[in-house]
């Protein structure tokens, strides 16, 4: 009943700062921060599949589109594909001028040196550098004391400052740093950063970036809001700074670091949208804003079409929003209790359109990010078969392939084309089971015998057709194609997949199969079976009925 | 750029009460509190399809292994398949000494009776009732005033204390709810409770529960826990109450939330696993504990495996764990990034097996919850090409499973370090026939026979081991669970999907299949055929003599 080894030997705890006078906890934050998109580059470095050109082209003109005014698009020194993307979109003109984009690197002379060849010709860009600080690093990864660690963030700053100064024709803004902030001892980061002011020389007009990331989160995030306030009352020319943070959510309060730390004092965020990024992802800047909004602050982003936000994203990413994330999750705008739907019923009914929001459950009006209190679990006929795809796969299992969402989302379409509203989740499982789950006829399988051995597959099958039963026979190299063999008709089967639902003795599998018919026509049917291969030629014989019938509904 | 609407004429910002001299900022956790698990009841009112009678009680005994010893199983009052539950619950005897349940009312009289119903007969038992407390609740669901509130909870007590005294068999204990605390008047929330107390009478051996829900987060995290250290400050008879917390997550910080109200004074924190629930869904205790953990803390629950309590936790709920959720994630314990990779392997070089935790990116020891650190390697990243599982889909028509992916990178990733250089999409694929196309020993599948007549299947195999021939059979509810059952080992199959290579006559099935070995350990196996079941049955094998070579190379 206990863990594998008692965590006080093998775990050290974090240990806070002492700020007795601390000031954040009476604060409550009244705009918005400054917002910087790290989508393009810490986000797209955790993707099992990195965003291609277009991918990033496409995401970039999405975090325009939302308002992000500064967005950090790439590492160009690390990747041949950022510094493409990096010089794309400066020669190709798409940087709007109210936006910069920023670039990684490393503290190195020749990576920065590749950093700024790929900046060459911009109109604004902040250079973004970076060492990690902590103990942990200093001894483990690098081998270097304090002092070596700072005299590389003196040097790698200088040489940035070289360049910038030789290529004039850029507005050059600058960002370091302190990797690992949240794990360093606070007084040393400040050092280190001090050392940096002194390079870069900032000014109130010309202010300098301190980013402060809780590269791997280690504690509650009140201490990463004292770490922050500390940071801001020890740092040197503190108007000339620009305190920036970049929360990850190891321990889940990625959110809550972030928000507290702009109580704490700091001007500005780094995150990615609905919070993607290495291991648990860095913070999501859409409910940092939302959360803003709620309290009736402008957030200075545009979520007023999340979905379409988010489709871009999920495309880009190819990593799922789920169902429960804050404000966009699928779940998060319905109520499935009796009781809250009631409530919610009679906080509609009283709701006045032009004053304060008061709907019970509902902190946000689902209307003001293009959602709706009652659409969420449905379907209409513009959501096209994402939306389709995405409930069947989560409220019943079902993962359509490509070609058969295509197939079943004109299904789909007819029908709420014909009855004028949305589908809920249930109404669509419906119309799946009676289009391919119980399309029986002409040909109702009853039962199969299988046999097979050394790879040959013998099946014999009962078949039910108007009243007669018929006994068919076929061998082939598997028992699909032993089936196919035994059928009256010409088929060829073009794809087929399988996939269990549930796990363990509970566990169905769920079969899809695409055959072309001797006309040339293609079709899809489905079988669904606790036995694999009885849903594989359920599969099948609902793709041959359905063929078949349509055969008949067209000569009619 | 906007939104429609600018929020401060919508939205009403969150009002702090005032506590300049609070204390929570200066605590640390340094003990577990008191869990309940509300999975059963608030998570399972959340679901698109609730649990069964057979789900819940299979969610219940996985609590209990986990370490619950007070579990809310339902809503009796409510639900048939609630009471229902209870009864099997307490006439079954399936309630360990130790473990308590929990069932919630409303506080109406032939609600409170009906729940006395249910709970006939139970040893020990706590009876959960609750009433809405916050002004719009007030004004907009039930039109009461604030004496009105208060008589409710009053009234509803007298009856649950009488119906209590007149079943002496159980040991009662009892909890009540201020439901919307978060956003009621505190002195307000203070009153009503404090008149609970006046009917229940607790003492410090028999201590009244007072849980205090944040039913909607509507402000950021520290305000709530000003309330609970507020309130606790307040209440009367201290030492006879437990203060519990029950947040929610609709800004994402119903982690932070928990975990600032424990600092601010809370005894006991109800939540779900895996943060299922209305909405954004209650707070994640699987987090919360091993938050705890990565302290040093006993959390006094074991997620020693935690991919099997996910396991249920997933398929009860029919609702996917996200890949970047805290500590389970299926990319949590990944690295993507080359620096991450480079300090996480020198972390591993010197980390001492008895000392403490320190590699670098890491939070927790992987192996402590039953998983494994996996360095996500992409081949011809910096061509811009993509990665492994790009490239098998391109030039061989192979569709890895994500989980797949993240093993097969590894093997992948050993290779490349061992030959220093970027691999070739062919060179990949013989890694991958050599690794799980291949691995034909222990155990050599030499032939099979099928035999499947009315849904069950019936299998013989022969298998070659080191020149003896084995002849094994097995049935069961399909080919694979005939063949699970043939073999001498046991394993139970986690996952498993399979597609078609090609299309027509020279079609060939590719099968995935995901294993736990009796020792817990989770392995992939592939198996690629023209017969369908033969690609499944190798499959399967590939995975158990990979598991048993592993094994063998252990003892070595």
């Amino acid at each position: 009943m206990t863990m594998l080894r008692d965590p006080s030997s093998k775990y050290r705890p974090f240990t806070p700062i002492a700020l007795p006078d601390r000031t954040w906890p009476d604060k409550v934050i009244d705009r918005a921060p400054i917002w910087l998109s790290t989508d393009l580059r810490d986000g797209n470095q955790s993707l099992i599949e990195p965003m291609d050109a277009q991918k990033k082209m496409r995401f970039f003109k999405c975090l325009v589109a939302v308002g992000l005014k500064e967005i950090e698009v790439g590492f160009p020194s690390a990747s041949q594909t950022d510094f493409d993307f990096v010089r794309e979109l400066i020669e190709g003109d798409h940087i709007p001028e109210d936006v910069t984009i920023q670039v990684l690197t490393q503290a190195r002379d020749d990576l920065i040196e590749r950093t700024f060849e790929s900046l060459k010709g911009a109109k604004r860009a902040i250079v973004h550098y970076y060492n990690a600080c902590a103990p942990a690093f200093r001894q483990i990864v690098f081998n270097q004391d304090k002092a070596g660690v700072k005299a590389i963030a003196i040097a790698a700053g200088r040489t940035i400052r070289r360049l910038a100064q030789a290529a004039p024709e850029t507005e050059w803004r600058f960002e370091y740093s302190p990797e690992v902030f949240s794990s360093t001892e606070t007084d040393f980061a400040v050092e280190v950063c001090n050392a940096v002011i002194e390079v870069f020389e900032p000014t109130p007009d010309n202010r300098l970036i301190l980013n402060l990331p809780a590269t791997i989160e280690c504690s509650t995030p009140n201490n990463y809001a004292d770490q922050i306030e500390w940071f801001g009352r020890h740092i040197d020319r503190r108007d000339s700074v620009i305190i920036s943070v970049h929360t990850h959510n190891d321990r889940g309060t990625g959110v809550a670091a972030s928000e507290l730390a702009v109580m704490a004092g700091a001007d500005r965020v780094e995150g990615c949208l609905f919070g993607n990024g290495e291991r648990t992802g860095n913070v999501c800047l859409v409910t940092l804003a939302l959360n803003l909004y709620t309290q009736g602050v402008d957030p200075q982003l545009d979520f007023s079409d999340i979905d379409a936000v988010r489709k871009v994203v999920e495309e880009c990413n190819e990593l799922p929003v789920h169902p429960r994330h804050p404000y966009v999750g699928d779940l998060v705008h319905t109520a499935f209790s009796g009781s809250h739907q009631d409530a919610i019923r009679k906080g509609f009914a009283r709701q006045d359109p032009n004053g304060i929001w008061e709907v019970p459950y509902l902190p946000i009006d689902p209307a003001d990010i293009g959602r709706s209190y009652e659409a969420v679990i449905r379907v209409n006929s513009q959501s096209g078969k994402g939306g389709i795809t995405f409930l069947l796969e989560q409220e019943y299992g079902i993962s359509l392939p490509r070609r058969m969402q295509i197939e079943f989302s004109q299904v789909v379409q007819n029908e709420t084309d014909r009855l004028g509203l949305e589908m809920t989740a249930q109404q669509i499982y419906q119309l799946l089971e009676k289009e391919y789950l119980h399309a029986e006829t002409p040909y109702t399988l009853v039962r199969h015998r299988l046999q097979e051995e050394d790879g040959t597959s013998a099946v014999d099958i009962e078949v039910a057709e108007a009243g007669v039963t018929h006994h068919w026979r076929g061998t082939g190299k598997g028992p699909l194609e032993a089936l196919v063999s035994a059928l009256p008709v010409e088929i060829e089967i073009m794809d087929y997949s399988e996939h269990a639902i549930g796990a363990g003795s509970d566990a169905r599998a769920a079969a899809y199969i695409e055959i072309r018919m001797g006309n040339g026509r293609s079709l899809h049917g489905i079988g669904i079976d606790e036995n694999l291969t009885t849903a594989s030629f359920r599969a099948l014989f609902s793709a041959v009925n359905r063929a078949m019938r349509q055969e008949q509904a067209r000569a009619a």
